[in-house]
């Protein structure tokens, strides 16, 4: 028998577990709620008291147990060393050294976005791919870089922040980062709605979403889906803005696929046209073939990305 | 005595050949031309018989030679395959194979704007670094991305190709590469001609370049240098382009430093300062700290980057 791996995906407000096998077989996943009150000092200890109840219950003994890969909402640096994850209350710590005062296993940490992307291209979206860049079209606009088949972290940690690429130099609001003209101003869920309420305050043309009392991307792209024309107007924009956005990603890093994820992305295959077709009017003819393709883990990319974490870190080691 | 390696750049008319210890001291260069007739044919060949005989002269024997690295024109992938190299006649062929038949030792292969950015971070402005961005500023704008100390070429090959990054829509003029709007088409020693040009047109200010017969980018900087209001403009547009293109990248890949090179970096800091000015402004915060350093190997980078291949692969295999 294999050893065990943990996929551990602390959120703000639950803990996200799955136990694998080696080949990345998902055994069984739970949550447990994040206790973030009292600086987050709770998280760690209940991620390995939940651990241990499910290793009991299992007959799993810590020398079967390959290693637990923890992702967090902040940035980690090569050595595992989390710096500062401000919705937990965290501040800088080693966490396998934090995490073995409670349980005898390897731990492997990893920012939160970067694991998804390794999730997606391990098991998911991007199966079978050694380049990948992932996109998460949710609140904001995520990015994780695969290269080589490895995360790309960058020098301190801050790679992938395509979200926070500068798109329009007119921008009037400004983005959560303090910047103006942010790609995810647009491309995000609450950027697609944004562009929606504009375009809506344009004309007077009619449209099934005038009037809807809280605009969503998915109001928008079920509109789209009905044909309507206003809603489709908005979908060409924002794929404008993305796919225009993307071709720049791909002539640095010339990637196989785009895998894209969160909310947005349930709207389906329409929301890849969208992109794709602006995508190949700018892009340098050398990532022309670059495919598009949708997520497939959902909520659970971050699990198995934790998990992948461990199984590259012994890898390594 | 440690073995010696030979770093060969093949350029459309020149070879440039170096030979280095395996430390990276360059002990002598030299040139031979290129012989692009009958296909190229040639090209190996002569590169073989250039090296034999330096070998001859100075006493090493083929196993004194841990091996031969070539950067070229055109794409190479993973395997040392040649996909074409137009300016060189090649088709596509496997060019360890080919040189086997005229010396017997390891040849290690690499697109040449890779393998200087390879050479400027081994042993020129970004040494020490592990993730940087090589710009070279030449007739066109060319990139090499380094991510943990090695060149990210992307799924096939197409990676680092920076001067094609849409950056604007409104731009009348195609780029040679069919598209309209490349970085390259404002921040090559080209494109800051062509901004110089049509800022002359746009009115009558008055400005020591005003009636220069070619302007290049050499003249704008040496008038930026002498305080000229007209050419300082020219700098800002170049700068802001440039600036906000680097961002981009910085935000997809968080370098520890951009190494600017190319016949435009030949204007000094100058170059850096206008750069940086808007790099800061729309960059976002987690690379705001990436430096800018000029580039120190000028036309030596290829043949740096090329033994540095070398050494690379003996390593990896």
């Amino acid at each position: 028998m294999g050893k065990k791996v943990f996929g551990v995906d602390v959120g703000g407000t639950s803990v996200k577990m799955g136990l694998f096998t080696e080949e990345g077989e998902l055994l069984e996943k739970w949550e447990i709620p994040t206790r973030t009150e009292d600086n987050g000092n709770n998280i760690l200890p209940d991620i390995a008291a939940s651990i241990k109840s499910r290793m009991d219950a299992a007959g799993l003994a810590e020398e079967d147990v390959a290693g637990i890969g923890i992702s967090v909402p902040g940035p980690v640096d090569a050595q595992g060393v989390i710096h500062k994850c401000v919705n937990l209350g965290w501040g800088v710590f080693d966490i396998d050294k934090e995490m073995r005062k409670h349980i005898d296993v390897p731990v492997f940490a990893g920012n939160d976005a970067n694991a998804a992307a390794l999730g997606e291209v391990w098991k998911g979206g991007g199966k079978g791919c050694r380049d990948v860049v992932v996109v998460t079209l949710g609140t904001g606009v995520g990015g994780g870089i695969i290269v080589n088949g490895k995360v790309l972290t960058g020098s301190i940690g801050a790679g992938g922040e395509i979200g926070h690429i500068h798109m329009f130099d007119d921008e009037s609001e400004e983005c959560g980062c303090g910047n103006r003209g942010c790609l995810e101003q647009y491309a995000s869920a609450t950027g697609i709605a944004r562009l929606a309420r504009r375009r809506l305050e344009k004309d007077n043309m009619p449209s099934s979403i005038r009037g809807v009392s809280s605009i969503n991307a998915k109001v928008v792209f079920d509109a789209v889906k009905e044909g309507d024309r206003l809603a489709c107007e908005v979908a060409e924009e924002f794929g404008e803005i993305l796919g225009k956005g993307l071709s720049i990603i791909a002539d640095v890093t010339n990637p196989e696929v785009f895998v894209i994820g969160g909310g947005v992305s349930k709207a389906g295959k329409v929301v890849l046209d969208y992109i794709e077709k602006y995508y190949t009017r700018y892009v340098f003819h050398g990532s022309r073939d670059t495919r598009f393709a949708l997520a497939t883990l959902g909520n659970d990319a971050g699990i198995y990305g934790s998990a992948k974490l461990v199984l590259d870190g012994v890898e390594r080691s």
